[in-house]
């Protein structure tokens, strides 16, 4: 059933969502809330946008233009609700395509900024898919492997330009590998805890395109209170800032 | 000057220290205390073992026979007076030679668990240097780089055996690539952060040689309290486990 949530709190965005297959998740919170956006960003590239959670958000949190590329026509659908919903049709450009495709919409290093909250399990017996087709494609790397992201993000990315993605920390050796060998340097990286006390489970990761090393581990974030309610720096992160560009 | 300090408090283990040039650090009592002791494992290495803090430590944690490889002869010294001290003669034999030279001891592939606290910077300029010569080769990568260390560990570490180092955060992309090509696949992290809110500066990392990928970040380990204590779980490590190999 298609449903109307509210995306964040104060500045009442709303996200078109459909409960059988497409809710935004934790993740495409916090990885907008990551990513260093400085104030000269002109155009952010989000790689398979899904129903445009973090468009929608970064539009709260700097001037650029955003772009949201998602292959399945049903999920860009909603993001396109979306959008409409939000007034945002000036600020968030959205394309129905294969992320392999971008090469018909722009040129080599057209970007300052790409972020990404990919598909975060390999793809192994096609038998243990128990999801429906849609859930299965964004939650899989059925259509896109995170090398191949990571290949694309270095090549639509300007000089210096930010890559920040959101991944499952279990990957992240491979992560780091992918990056180096597309001269993406990690640059800062925070970990997701699901509680206090707990191994961390996902992962914030921000490299720059052709820049010299020098890694920053920030403040790990923990996701849950042992009262299991959001953290209160979560919390924070649904009240979109009172500051709207200008 | 030198000085017997306590290493750990409640079973009265001794350190000689020289105030000048050679003090245990907070990193040589971490690092014992996170890497994985499995009750079969029969000889531990440590790589730079200065006046061997991290022997001392693992004798209290595991009933295998540590071997420590220090370069410098007059650290090396005060590394067996600590021994003698703590009459752990039959469970700790120090070595006064260079890493490299390692082959004149051991077969490859003798150790189960091979550890190291390295120097933590890299040599750029030689007049950086304001401390003495046995200080700034502990310190400084002068006559052993991060790459050796990481390949000597290779050499010596039985398939499966367990290789573990703290070192600088800043460092650590360069310690995943180098792992990752002497097949020690990184399998469980845990960073240090000096204080609540603060980035990590250390970070303890552990890898096992030709098993499969797969990496686990632990909880994060906060060093000291915001009024400048050492934290509650740094303090439990001082404090020797009452449980004695037998």
């Amino acid at each position: 059933m298609k449903v109307i949530n509210d995306l964040l709190d104060y500045n009442s965005m709303k996200i078109v969502q459909v409960d059988e297959y497409f809710n935004f998740s934790l993740d495409s919170v916090l990885l907008p809330n990551f990513v260093t956006l400085r104030t000269k960003v002109k155009k952010i590239l989000d790689l398979g946008t899904g129903n445009a959670p973090i468009p929608l958000i970064l539009s709260t949190l700097c001037n650029a233009h955003i772009y949201g590329i998602e292959i399945q026509k049903e999920v860009f659908e909603l993001a396109k609700e979306s959008v409409e919903m939000n007034n945002l049709q000036d600020r968030v450009t959205l394309i129905n395509d294969d992320m392999k495709n971008l090469d018909k919409y722009f040129e080599q290093g057209s970007f300052d900024v790409i972020v990404s909250n990919p598909p975060y399990f390999e793809v192994e017996e096609e038998s243990k898919f128990n999801d429906n087709e849609i859930k299965t494609i964004a939650r899989h790397e059925k259509k896109i492997k995170l090398k191949d992201i990571i290949e694309i993000a270095r090549k639509y990315l300007d000089n210096g330009g930010v890559f920040a993605m959101v991944h499952r920390t279990e990957r992240l050796i491979e992560i780091i590998q992918l990056m180096k060998e597309n001269n993406i340097e990690p640059k800062r990286i925070r970990f997701i805890y699901p509680k206090e006390g707990t191994e961390s489970n996902m992962v914030l990761i921000e490299g720059r395109k052709n820049v010299n090393p020098g890694l920053k581990v920030v403040e790990p974030l923990i996701a849950h209170t042992n009262q299991d309610e959001y953290s209160k720096e979560v919390k924070e992160m649904f009240k979109a800032r009172d500051k709207k560009w200008s």
